[in-house]
């Protein structure tokens, strides 16, 4: 895959990841001045959706646009249980800027929709007919694409269909906006997508938004490759698979005879602070150099015998997820809910012992465990060749394996354990985490440990593949477009 | 659903199951001079394929139409790996049993298609151009069914379609029926559906194979109905519930204070000995009654734990399959093989204890541990709800719930172990298994072992729904149409 695009009000910049072009551009706050001419024929952005994205979508776009005479006006239900904390952010009626959904649609020049995903599905027929033409309707997520797939149906031709997608949950998309007022570059990066350009301005809509909301990387993808790729990340290596390896990492410490301190420690706590730290700062290669003689082969061995169970589970992600499997599964397990509520993941041991650690920090005691930091780079790894096979262009790859992992994620499992993590995440996210957590976990504890526990030697073409993969090159300069952030700095 | 059928040469017979009238048929080996009227026009009995259904169907219907004039000829690839192993079972090119599959496909009168879910999906085509009209084409599994909706396809308009499903893995429907020469009865049930009946012959074919193998009770339904209940019955209690109940359940009495073996024994022994055969006898109540009062608490305890975690995970498989989400996930599995062969399962702790637990059995250290019964128990009664709220018929429940997992399928694992059990099983049930166990595994932590050690409250609504089952009456009667059997005996 190959992309490229052209705008009149931003500047594209060409870099090269591992030997190939691709155009980005570079946000910042010095950028709001051109919004008003980007968003020339936009006099009201419509956010519809209160949940994970919308709350920090819309105050963003509100705070960037603060002084111009574009309105961002937020959509409802008209009993929505959302309402008083849209009122509470300064979405009133009273003040114009909070109406019942299908209205708010109704009227908007930029409609952006983040109801949830099984929501989009259920009322996509609706608010299809809602839309006036030549309306621009913003995505921030794929996800609908492939329900209309899955279905033989498709967006009405008359509109622009356009996605902006953070590559980071809504609660960190708001917290580093606000830092980016102090911190230059601070911020979410975005992909962005043109699915339908009906005005042929559609490419200045999608990056003026993206530029608005804070993105200080605002990269191209398209918008099937960016489903494919988020709805696989999430299960992979940003939610299920981490989620999975440290629910196994520390049973397998226990059974090698640490305390369950030192078990929620040396996998929680090194993967969430020192090792995603690194990464973020310095790259995977850092890590291993930083380790000792010793440690370097207990991580060359972890490494090696993770990376081919990741890989397998991970290619089955990816083929569940384009075959419109789990987007299926989504819609049906929403269904299900009526009668079961999405339960509990934080009862188990491991989770309450977290608490204890949590208040009870000694930051000193935290460093890089090395088979934690060969089992999670493995399984990174593994997605970054997985999504590399599958064409996926390295912009994306970065963002959607290692940047949303280290910066967005990894620090609210740090912040609160697995659940506070996961519920700021999409219903569709939780879905997959409670999917194929458990797989990487089983396959892991068949395969990978057990390995390890008979000291199977390095698979020396593995960790060849790891020392030279050209996905090091890409994050280095993925890490150089932006400041290395602590969400809670 | 109520079904009927009418047939010329057996005798069918009313039972009452849970106040609902069904029929069935009686097998036994004094019928097999009744198979050549039932099999009038039927000259050849091709059976195509040699992995777990072919060499017992084969065997057994070559047995049990020995001194007929109906040829059974195994049909396989021409350069199968399984060609000895049908030679060695006395199917040869030079008595004329042993052919080619496509020859011996448009050769034969009754066509029983045994190759692999995946292989059917794959060369259905070529296979149904090989079929002569008035062929009758013979599936165990209506896989290709389901894949044949999924894809918007159909069988041939002129062919019957009929199925008898074993309700036992290849291995037992033989070694049952060799049993079944000494003890009148012995041997595995079966359903059987009638999809197209082009001749009106349709019913006495599909009723002589299922007496041929050694069925000593036959059940009607739909291929549709025992698709949906068949793939979701062993990702279930069968297989997958099994699986990660028996995992979860390990570490949770380790957790306990057990040793290794006491955990193994009271685990994986105590489910597959005296609960599963107990069951098999006389039902679930007399668990129950079985217990001392305070076991029976413990009971009620992990009981009230479990049904609703299980019920909630049983759903998703049930949407799973019905969606035709699993049989798409199948064919991308054997897809996926070509790269990553489909890994080992037991050689993890638990499962290697379990190995010397076997070597030095002390059968009196073993009894029910009615946490055990209570989450097993538990399972298979959600699975029993669930399939009755689906509308299946009760002989459907009661053989793909409760028969086929206590007489066929746990005793494998008793006797070597899990992956003895699972190998021994198709590959759509050894993929469902490794789907589903760790999902099984992952909310029992969750939800059925936390609320245990909380000592919360048994759900006094949940148990009299297990006490008052309608489902003790359709066990009960479904035991007395066969003797009790024990595989190994």
């Amino acid at each position: 895959m190959s992309l490229e695009f052209s705008t009149n009000t931003f500047e594209k910049e060409k870099i090269i990841l591992a030997g190939k072009e691709e155009y980005i551009v570079g946000g910042g706050r010095h950028l709001f001045p051109l919004l008003p001419k980007a968003f020339a024929e936009i006099h009201q952005i419509g956010v519809i959706g209160w949940s994970s994205q919308g709350p920090a979508q819309a105050q963003n776009l509100r705070d960037s646009l603060a002084g111009t005479n574009i309105k961002v006006k937020v959509g409802l239900r008209k009993n929505s249980s959302s309402i008083p904390l849209a009122e509470k952010a300064g979405f009133t009626r009273d003040n114009g800027t909070l109406g019942e959904m299908y209205e708010v649609i109704s009227e908007s020049d930029l409609l952006i929709l983040l109801i949830s995903d099984a929501a989009q599905a259920a009322n996509y027929q609706q608010i299809f007919e809602a839309i006036r033409p030549g309306t621009t309707l913003g995505l921030s997520h794929g996800f609908l694409l492939g329900h209309l797939k899955n279905i033989g149906d498709s967006f009405p031709e008359t509109i622009n269909v356009i996605a902006v997608c953070p590559k980071g949950m809504g609660l960190s998309v708001r917290q580093l906006y606000e830092q980016g007022k102090e911190i230059h570059g601070a911020g979410i990066n975005s992909s962005f997508a043109i699915h339908q350009d009906v005005n042929g301005r559609a490419t200045d809509y999608a990056l003026a938004w993206a530029v608005a909301i804070g993105s200080p990387t605002i990269f191209q993808t398209t918008l099937e490759s960016e489903y494919k790729s988020d709805i696989f990340g999430e299960r992979g290596i940003l939610l299920g698979a981490v989620h999975g390896i440290v629910e196994s990492l520390y049973r397998w410490l226990i059974r090698s005879g640490h305390s369950q301190e030192e078990a929620y420690i040396n996998s929680v706590e090194s993967l969430t602070q020192p090792i995603s730290n690194m990464i973020s700062k310095n790259g995977f290669l850092s890590i291993y150099i930083s380790l000792t003689d010793a440690e370097k082969e207990t991580f060359k061995k972890a490494y090696s015998a993770a990376y081919h169970p990741a890989f397998e589970i991970l290619m089955e992600i990816y083929d569940e997820v384009a075959s419109g499997n789990e987007i299926r599964s989504v819609i049906e397990a929403n269904n299900r809910h009526q009668r079961f509520p999405i339960g509990k993941i934080d009862g188990t041991e491991m989770w309450q012992v977290g608490v204890n650690v949590r208040d009870n920090r000694r930051p000193e005691k935290v460093s890089i465990h090395p088979v934690t930091a060969g089992v999670y780079i493995a399984t990174m790894m593994a997605q970054v060749d997985l999504l590399k096979e599958k064409g996926h262009l390295y912009s994306e790859i970065v963002n959607e394996s290692i940047i949303e992992a280290v910066d967005s994620l990894n620090p609210y499992m740090y912040q609160k354990g697995v659940a506070h993590m996961l519920n700021n995440c999409s219903m569709t996210a939780q879905l997959g985490t409670r999917k194929w957590a458990p797989r990487f976990d089983y396959i892991f504890c068949q395969q990978a440990f057990t390995a390890l526990d008979d000291n199977k030697q390095t698979d020396e073409k593995v960790f060849e593949n790891f020392l030279t993969n050209d996905i090091h090159q890409a994050l280095s300069i993925c890490t150089q477009l932006r400041p290395s952030v602590d969400i809670f700095g």
